[in-house]
């Protein structure tokens, strides 16, 4: 069998749940979505994992929202198609609006452009920037 | 000849100051960045690519600094050291913290982790988010 | 016709189907991967690519698993799906168990999300590291 | 001040000192690298940073010197100077020869070159690697 | 809804379809892309992307065969499905040739796997390119 | 001894040297550039890549420019350093213009955003293009 498998709450080990209850109660949802039970074949991976995503993510300097872009931002430029779907319904949920996203997306697309001109040309870094 | 040489004002044509003069305006800058003075050698690409940048990072329903924050976390998801320094230094004008700054890198390096376990552990997206 | 289109055995010609024997003889099985059959479309290059993949890949310094570990690594960087699909099921039947593909993902996760942190805090290479 | 800078051992808060000295403890090492000086900057993520790759990379069913030439594999493919650098170093310190090394980036170059062909060719995943 | 949905000429905004039929008029094609029905959704971005392809795309001092086989080398380098897809059908358009596309790939192939060669061995430049 | 160091032609094995010869001949220089001197750390690896490299870069269905300009297009999308500054010096003995390598960069940076573009509003490829 090469493809992983999920493991569902109802076959999950109590280390699994119980990472699984946290998830549930910390983003009130009904059900964790794929990408935790997938990462559950590595009960270890999975609370290191969650553990670390509760922290960042959670509300500080950056509200969700912003998180939520950032997230969509790196996604789309590493072309990660579950992350891309994931991450856009979760900033939807934070509150991303239609416009907001065409900005982001307006925004991303235009990075991933002057990166390369930057790399072609070999724009040496401006004296200004290194202070 | 290899390297690509920079254009500085001085030695620019006509079509090129109208360029650095619209940068130095709309930035209220003394000069403007290497970035604009390699991209010169192309006059038509550095009004292109001055005219999108200038409509895409004004405010609209995302404001500045969330744009530089977005442009830092594709630079650094791409390794690009010249727009790592530059956004990073434009972010920090527009009012990034220090406490920003780090929360938005720990969001950076946890979705390109992320990103790598949803391929690795080829995660199916959820219905919920195809709708 | 867009899409590239694979060529069977039994349509291929005598100087593809040589590189498909030796494919079929090397690796023990049956038919040859799609990767090949696609691949064939260039048959110097099907010869070359094989050629350095048999190379490559063959025990030396480092075991089968371990290298079959390394692509699986790469690829799911590059989010290449096929390769991630082929790769996995390779490393499987050279002996890769759950266990180590769970710990294969998490340090591939944690590669990627420090890859990110340093070149976000613009980390100098240490002196130690040069020497 | 755009460029982030290093907090040295002198300088450092009590909550940051006490995951260097962990770090130095752990790793048997007169001082830690550049990497972590630059993090210090975050304590909350310096701290979440180390206990992850604390834990990553321990011995399980992976060696070490296989977890960090999968390190390796990653920074390589994402071109992190900082990163191949001070991964190089940590695998020749777990062992890795010249041999391995040269192996070792046989395989990375050569995954590289097939995630592409496979990219191009749009090959579909093989049935038997979706069992 | 999470998804973006494309927008019809039906559906279309007096905006959206003067863009739409400057395309249909510059390409000589019945209907537009998906490509740009999804970015209808940013009427706006839509113009500003049209405008700028159609100034990068057109003949200049590179004929349009070799501008569109570098698009599907960077695709097919970012891993873009549906870049390669339109790209590979665009360069067919113009004039590639089956074995020109097999070359095509094993350039893109083999400049991935150097890439990552150089990157590991941590080549210096020449100065003889610095020049 | 962390860093890999190059193997001058003077200090090279017999097996080396008679790949350095064939590069010199091949490309009529004095001395092989860096890359190769690295790579000789590996002198099957060396071999391996230069007869692969002197197959694909052979003038073929394409020109040896265009294989150059390909050749940038991968490097500057990867950002290589090494890459892109002796492959724009390649492409520039091979007859890139100014003007050719300002369009060059121009269709570089231009795919680089719509292949984000395209990810971000998860845009699905036409039937057209599967034909």
């Amino acid at each position: 069998m090469s493809r992983p498998q999920p493991i569902e709450y109802a076959d999950a080990s109590p280390q699994v749940r119980a990472v699984f209850d946290d998830i549930k109660t910390t983003r009130n949802v009904e059900d964790v979505n794929n990408f935790w039970k997938y990462l559950a074949r590595d009960p270890a991976g999975l609370r290191r994992t969650w553990e670390s995503v509760k922290q960042v993510m959670a509300p500080g300097a950056l509200d969700p929202l912003v998180k939520e872009m950032i997230y969509v931002a790196v996604s789309v430029t590493n072309n990660c198609d579950y992350c891309i779907a994931s991450h856009t319904a979760a900033a939807r949920r934070a509150g991303m609006t239609e416009a907001i996203f065409c900005e982001l997306m307006a925004v991303v697309g235009m990075a991933n452009e002057t990166n390369r001109l930057a790399n072609g040309y070999r724009v040496p870094i401006d004296p200004a920037f290194e202070g």
